[in-house]
């Protein structure tokens, strides 16, 4: 039987990885479309396009022939189904939060997706203070949430639900991909650090992972801001040793 | 009595409108505490933060005792509240979608917040195809889920909800403030033009927009970059013009 989901985005893990998190956590199959076939519905016509959209991932469930964009929308409507939301309005409010404060982490570490590339001085500002301050951001709510207890919960409950999962992915992908920068994690967001391994191990996470590091390497979010960052970062990361 | 909700941010429109839209068509009063206020939680520490936030806006619910930052998540927070959220999980993502869909046109008009200037080239690639292709995003979603019936339904529901206020605040604010980007809105995007008229035209709406014009007069997202923003769109006028 065809997967329920289909995911269309690149073949990278950047802005689709909390969204691939909560599928695999899930026991989830879900197909991944070719390169080309998500370059075709990025370039169609808006009014060609299952659901009018600017930028991947786009999402499709065949089930209910729902077609979504925006990942922190996708997020939450997969981890509805898939039981993995709070379900309490300020909680799934916090949720939402969180994945906005995700998208907001990439798009920083990027520069708006390689609108602007990275230059010694403006890296070293962002790693020196921005970066910690989001970090401790994370920090801070999962401590006041619960994290402490150990019992899993960033937002307080007992198992990893949507925003543990998609705090896990973002941190746990820079600290597999962007290894510079495990010094800054481990330092400002310790416990997040650790919540995020023990998701990122579990079974399907940790697979998928494996699978991902075999077929596209260390690849983030590719291109040339990708280059620009992985250069700054190198530069930065002697700088720091001696 | 004092008001529920209490708003922290900037004396201007944008990132914050539509939670206004929403609040005020709901027929809640709520509270903008002053610049500096606003500016002394922004720059707090994160441990101190009430929710731990990178920028505004950020809500207080203070029946609820809840704190919440990201204006999507704020949004249909306060939507859920007030009960202007669809309530069903397909058409509940459609409109974080639509909630994502409006941070990212503030973000692209604003080049990440003024990570850019403008320049005469690079508004006339962004006015001639990106921003009509926004458009035709919100016209296309707008018409296939019922607007062109005229029952005010973005979304598909007989009285405006989150994402149609949302999509109104974005749109009117834009054509309030912004009134030569006008043509190509209506040129775009004529049915959610209407609909957004008319959900700005509302009674309580219309008076926010009328205290807002008399207290902070034509700004919208203030700073170095409206000053770039208003310049190129003054030089661009006068060329389509002639």
């Amino acid at each position: 039987m065809p997967p329920r989901f289909v995911l269309y985005y690149w073949p990278i893990p950047f802005r689709a990885q909390p969204i691939r998190y909560i599928l695999a956590y899930a026991g989830q199959s879900w197909a991944e479309p070719e390169r080309d076939r998500v370059m075709a519905l990025y370039k169609s016509a808006i009014v060609d396009q299952p659901v009018p959209f600017m930028g991947p991932p786009v999402l499709h469930d065949r089930q209910n022939d729902v077609w979504l964009s925006q990942a922190p929308a996708i997020a939450s409507y997969v981890g509805k189904i898939l039981g993995l939301m709070p379900g309490t309005t300020e909680k799934d409010a916090l949720t939402l939060k969180v994945l906005g404060d995700c998208t907001d982490v990439l798009q920083a570490l990027t520069r708006d997706c390689g609108a602007l590339m990275w230059t010694d001085e403006s890296w070293t500002s962002f790693a020196e203070h921005r970066l910690p301050r989001w970090l401790q951001i994370f920090e801070e709510l999962g401590v006041r949430n619960g994290l402490q207890t150990n019992s899993g919960a960033l937002l307080g409950t007992p198992q990893p639900g949507v925003a543990d999962l998609a705090c896990s992915a973002l941190w746990i992908t820079i600290w597999d991909l962007l290894p510079e920068l495990r010094d800054v994690i481990a330092a400002n967001a310790p416990t997040v650090l650790s919540l995020s391994q023990r998701i990122a191990n579990t079974e399907a996470i940790d697979a998928m992972r494996a699978e991902q590091k075999a077929r596209w390497g260390n690849v983030w979010c590719e291109g040339e801001i990708e280059a620009s960052l992985r250069e700054v970062l190198a530069k930065w990361a002697i700088d720091r040793s001696r």
